[in-house]
């Protein structure tokens, strides 16, 4: 695996990169973690991403000890190390802090120092064809965290929720797994977020259902609201996937991605619709613009 | 800190005991563990805690690659390993299965082979004092994980929940939280299970409630049916705990430790009652008959 860990400051290849088993990290998942891409070798929404990396730490009562700008450093220098080393290419990269090092017990006070992890391998997309024909999604069993027990919006490493969701997603053959809440609203995907077209409206859940502000999901309410696409955020019964004549899910690391099916049933013609396909453009524009702003280069 | 660490059956000093960044046991908590102590320098309910570890581990669909037979043999030499580098005492015995080391993904199958390990350290009972006192509770505004998003009965190292409400009773200066699920009943405390008395019958929350079941639980209800104390598991509404005569909290970790007092307000006499003290007693010759049967030995 081509894979380099930048662990507390030090650049290991992924076989070395390694923390003990009494990390609170690993013994509770008392982490907060985000997962963000390259495009045209520039992290993309780095800044938001360290911005959220920190809400979910307060969430927590976690301290980093590296400010955001040393972070985001970081995050660079391990990048070029990836790329002298391998070869040029876009990545996917992790950020994880962790509770570190520390006796047995949930007093934070028994881990002084987070444990600060950033991954970095090569990225690889789905295939063009898979955004072209749209995945089948499986509205499963497993709901959402309730918000009062864990906060979706706390991006924690506390993800057997979600691993349940997708293991019966996959048991269904789908790509993945749609959770809703336990009121029978829809929430939100695995790893995404989840929006609908109906009579020329996208809708997608409010974070009230319970579910992760996606900066993606904020994104494209954005380039929808700037393009005279209405959209409304609300609370949205289940029946309603299935009425929709079009669904497509929103992610850091896939951008947006049409769904074609849910439970094996077709939505809408079963192919993106003009409302996504019109969102797909102009988000990778959105994208383009964002890193030469953010950055300051031209592409 | 004297604890050894067992990783896949390599016996090693705590500063050792290392695992990759990319366990998934790190990555999404994606683990199940149980914890347990010596009494007279005899795992207590070995048998009970690897049955239930194993139960855990197949509602992960996580399969050990050692039999529970060899899993004992690793506890005790593990054990004894201690003794020898240190000195005779009780010990904290934790074991975790995680699904061990695998690329960034929710797929099981990118795992090949779980990460096992047996944590041993010094166990340290709480004071005498505490248990002659009780101990405060908070009844906490962080809700039980919902059973249907992630079930309180696989014993996983998502713990977050826990250590959330743990924070919520800390800052009321409480010992421990006590949990509801989102109906408004009892659940249970982020290590243990609940016990209430009234006009001399024991209640308990039902597992419909949203709770481990723990092996404590499990024992305190045999003893108090094989003497003749009255017991009942069901749904309780929280203002029963404030009405209630007596309670009590029960884990592997505590045995039956008595609760004082709930949101600083006194419950019962706000000191052990007799049926908690009864029970008490019971517990401690329950745990010296079932080593001496466990083990084929006379205490």
């Amino acid at each position: 695996m081509k894979c380099l860990v930048n662990l507390n400051g030090e650049i290991l290849p992924i076989g070395e990169a390694k923390i003990s088993v009494m990390d609170h990290g690993f013994l509770y998942g008392d982490s907060v973690f985000e997962t963000f891409r390259t495009y045209y070798g520039y992290p993309f929404l780095l800044r938001n991403h360290l911005d959220r990396l920190f809400q979910s730490a307060a969430g927590l009562h976690l301290k980093p000890f590296m400010s955001k700008n040393n972070i985001a450093a970081e995050v660079l220098r391990t990048a070029v190390t990836f790329w002298k080393r391998y070869s040029m290419c876009d990545l996917y990269i992790r950020v994880i802090l962790s509770r570190g090092f520390g006796d047995i017990g949930f007093d934070p006070s028994l881990c002084p120092r987070p444990t600060q992890i950033i991954i970095v391998k090569k990225f690889t997309p789905l295939s063009k064809l898979t955004y072209e024909r749209g995945v089948s999604l499986a509205l499963v069993s497993t709901l959402r965290n309730h918000p009062k027990a864990i906060d979706p919006n706390i991006k924690s490493g506390n993800y057997l929720n979600n691993i349940l969701a997708y293991m019966e997603a996959k048991k269904q053959r789908a790509f993945d797994a749609l959770m809703q809440n336990n009121h029978g609203y829809l929430a939100e995907g695995t790893t995404c977020n989840v929006f609908l077209v109906s009579n020329e409206v996208l809708y997608t859940p409010s974070v009230e259902c319970g579910l992760l502000k996606g900066l993606t999901r904020s994104l494209v309410l954005d380039i929808a609201k700037n393009h005279g696409i209405k959209s409304k955020t609300t609370k949205i019964k289940t029946k309603h996937l299935f009425l929709a004549e079009e669904c497509f899910v929103s992610s850091s690391l896939k951008g947006i991605l049409p769904v074609s099916h849910c439970n094996s049933r077709q939505i809408g013609t079963g192919k993106p619709g003009p409302v996504t396909r019109k969102l797909m453009y102009l988000f990778e524009n959105a994208v383009k613009h964002s890193i030469e702003e953010e950055y300051c280069i031209a592409l």
